[in-house]
């Protein structure tokens, strides 16, 4: 009897379902569902346009959905039984965390919070704690130095800590009634395993690790007098918050006889602790010592594992540094870039002329279609890849997006090219500060969106990295990742794995490969010299002559103004 | 009985004639020629993307036909005869020069150079020259160092000499053929006066003070000795150039007897010595002291006048410091931006979609009133005006554009309006160096085709310097310059004028003034000081932590890859 595992991953807009074979990979039925709120399931505030939130009940309606219909089209194909699944894994994105009782009702689902923004899920992208995460750096800069070294040297806005002080500052109600906090992908786990208690739930160290300074190191969360010092009622929620995080691989529990009848599963499906979405997707793309996986998507995501018993010392830059986070017995490591495919949205809606085609799919078609006839620095154009600001390496959100060398004859897909190569460039820069640490690799493997319809932009990748780049097998990743856990969590004697190097040698390849092209390399490594000075004059204020406070000042003004 | 003037106006794609009554201004007919050669009157070549040439034969065609055309549309309105014409002014664009014979036969209406580019006119804008003016700026800064004090202290690819010296190289039988080079301007006045002989055609100081580096400091142009150090044939070319050069309000001669019978006009028309078109539009506009005029169109002309017995230090970056170039009894003083229109024009015709409108009108019209509802600053963005390199004053052709500050959210209005932004601090920059070095001035006159037609480029500049920007009455500056000085070089006893200042009076005015708003000029004074950040780092290579190596190594790459 064949045994499948069923993967869930919770994107920004959608959820999916994705049902594997655990004999040999073959991906038998996928689901998707679009979260219904909002604008894409993100709900905005036009007197805070930094605020991005989501109603909890998306989450919940979408994972029925997606398993239901998942299951009902493997059904349908033949060959397969429900009651063949032992086992379901779940990720989410990081950093999307939201107030809740103690028996685990959302807050939003409070009468008396019914529609208030603050008792929702604070997405990742949600912008509006930028002070708080100012007030947590300089204070840990100060107190606690050595949780900035597992966080790259700052404590984001995005991070748990910045968002629930932010909460605590704009809307002490629900502050005050919330018992906890919680990150959706722990939540969702606890959920399908029908834990009704707050203190109950496993949290992983996926996103504790990542993003709550959670480290075994300091006995887990930041510890109470430091709490304290950024607001004695973080010291409280302490102690409502957990003692200890689990790794990903380890069993949440079984599915509830709630959730199994619902869904037409036995009860004996083992659910994993939940896991960061960018972990999971790492682990669906093969990553192993040696690795880099780059998830390419609106954002980027680059993580490497390091064997646990080699010493990591502080990256600056880098915004993780964990141990067991991602795989078992390794430092999971963490880096990013805050935009790449939305610079490129951002430019085919907004800068692309009719020329190019009508729609966004012809834009970009045509956009690429000619970019891919010029040569590297044909275009005389160079351009930084920070309208997002930048993650890392340089972790700060106050910068903006730059181009230069326009002429009159400058095209939209010159610009088009130039852009792709600025976020080749941002991600070079990610790839020297490792090695500048001593964690080399030999391979990247990518994969994510941009990376499986966008041959110009791997191929520009592996120009400007001078490593070949593979192409992941599955295009979900993520999904594939949850189910890997799931089926490591069942553990072998179900019929899923002993650890996750098992899994992935059965489950997961590589799709094709680019490798470099040497004359292009040689160009890129000049253009390279070039964008890292236009880098360190515009990112840091260290540098001699550094433009570092222009971009500052213009996002200051502009901020003005548009409070006036 | 009346008098009338005619003023004809050479610019680069077309030409233009006006006739206006000398009693009070009134412009009583126009017409336009648009040369028929090549791509909108200009001959390139895809051997060298630099080459700009023209036939000299569309000028001679196109003169006849506004001459005719206006003529006759003047008689048909009544009140109007062409017995009462007593002068034709000239201008035309300036570093626009072609070799000739001894007779004056361009060299491209003989048999043997038929069809060859370099027998044609150099139009301005063609920047094949560049290693020549290099080398005359070399020797000129060690041999004759006050020269370049009059050209803002380097001399152009765009120039007299360049040019020359650059036919000589790449066609040495050209130039062995060449009796003498001639600048347009100087070519029509003798075209229509019957001269031919080159050796009596009345240059104009206008052209040749600016332009061949001919000032009556060191008796007319460069000396032998000099120029025999660039290439000794040029030595030996000066003896066939000419030894003095006319101011353009004195009389080139009478209307020759042919062209007075073809044109049925009567043959005592006073045709005066040519001058350049910026210094008609000037004159058009109502120079005079305390008045800086702005022509802007694609790119701009900024020009003073400034007392003839005052003293005038070396300006450097600005252009051109010539006494009696534009009038009579004061130094001309000519700086200017490479692009303004034309970044625009690029921007909306391959950068903005479709979402604007269809047709380039159009685009420009909403994103005009798009813009229009910002405020200062609001935009978040900042641009450098140098997609055409830097006239002044960096006087630098190797530079390229820039934009900072794009986010996710930037819109296509708002980088027009940041564009239009940068041009104004541009402008900012030429008027900043006047100042600097004692050229005040009270206010600001604009005229060409921008002012008339975009009010908010007209109030950002207003924002931008903190003065009144006047419109001039006249849409036809140029023209009417032309006009103005046929009439003075016709004089009071023919119908004429005693002085420019007195035509001034009678035939020029003010359109309508826009007046800096306070608040908006103190954002702008911020972002000037960001701009000159920019601008002195990306510009200037004596700058601490100078980026001035960037832009021209991206051109320098992208020229390599395109000869490839």
């Amino acid at each position: 009897m064949k045994k499948y595992s069923l993967g869930l991953d919770f994107g920004t807009n959608s959820c999916r379902a994705l049902i594997v074979d655990l004999s040999g990979g073959n991906e038998v039925a996928s689901s998707v569902f679009k979260y219904p709120s909002g604008n894409d399931g993100v709900l905005t505030s036009t007197m805070d346009p930094l605020i991005a939130r989501q109603m909890p009940q998306d989450y919940v309606d979408g994972l029925e959905h997606v398993i239901k219909q998942s299951l009902e089209i493997a059904s349908g194909k033949g060959g397969f039984n429900p009651s063949e699944v032992v086992s379901i894994g779940v990720d989410a994105t990081s950093s999307s965390i939201m107030p809740v009782s103690e028996a685990m009702t959302p807050l939003c689902l409070l009468p008396e919070f019914k529609n208030n923004l603050n008792a929702m899920v604070w997405l990742w992208k949600d912008h509006s704690s930028t002070e708080e995460s100012e007030k947590i750096t300089a204070l840990a800069k100060e107190y606690r130095p050595e949780y900035l070294q597992k966080t790259g040297g700052a404590y984001s806005a995005e991070w748990f800590w910045s968002k629930i002080l932010h909460c605590l500052n704009v809307d002490p109600e629900v502050f005050r009634h919330a018992f906890s906090f919680i990150e959706i992908a722990d939540y969702l786990p606890a959920v399908l395993t029908g834990v009704n208690d707050v203190r109950k739930v496993k949290r992983c160290i996926s996103a504790a690790g990542h993003k709550a300074i959670y480290n075994r190191q300091w006995g887990g969360l930041p510890d109470e007098k430091f709490l304290d010092l950024i607001h004695p009622d973080l010291a409280l929620l302490r102690q409502r918050l957990y003692e200890k995080a689990y790794m990903s691989v380890e069993p949440a529990g079984f599915l509830s006889e709630h959730w199994a009848l619902r869904l037409g599963l036995p009860k004996d499906v083992v659910v994993s602790v939940g896991s960061v979405d960018a972990h999971a997707g790492a682990i669906g793309a093969g990553i192993e010592p040696g690795r880099l996986v780059k998830i390419i998507g609106t954002s980027t995501c680059d993580m490497m594992i390091w064997p646990g018993d080699k010493e990591v010392n502080y990256l600056p830059g880098i915004s993780g540094v964990v141990p067991d986070s991602i795989v078992p017995g390794y430092y999971g490591i963490e880096a990013g870039q805050a935009a790449v495919g939305d610079i490129l949205l951002w430019f085919v809606k907004e800068l692309t002329p009719l020329s190019y085609g009508k729609s966004i799919q012809d834009k970009f078609n045509n956009l690429t279609a000619e970019a891919s006839q010029l040569q590297p620095g044909e275009t005389g154009l160079l351009a930084l890849d920070w309208n997002n600001g930048n993650r890392s390496v340089l972790m700060d959100p106050m910068l903006g997006g730059l181009l230069i060398g326009q002429s009159l004859y400058s095209r939209a897909h010159e610009v088009y090219r130039a852009l792709i190569e600025a976020t080749a460039f941002g991600a070079q820069i990610i790839i020297n500060r490792l090695k500048e640490n001593g964690l080399e690799f030999q391979e990247i493997i990518a994969c994510g969106g941009l990376a499986i319809n966008n041959p110009l932009l791997m191929q520009i990748y592996a120009d400007v990295t001078g490593k070949t780049i593979h192409l992941a097998k599955s295009e979900q990743t993520g999904a594939l990742g949850a189910a890997i856990l799931g089926a490591v969590a069942a553990g072998k004697e179900r019929g899923g794995f002993r650890d996750i190097s098992e899994a992935q040698k059965k489950l997961t390849g590589i799709e094709r490969s680019y490798a470099p092209i040497a004359d292009n390399s040689l160009t890129y490594n000049q253009l390279y010299l070039l964008y890292r000075q236009l880098h360190d004059s515009f990112g840091d204020a260290k540098w001699q002559g550094s433009l570092s406070e222009v971009m500052k000042a213009l996002i200051r003004i502009r901020e003005d103004k548009r409070k006036n």
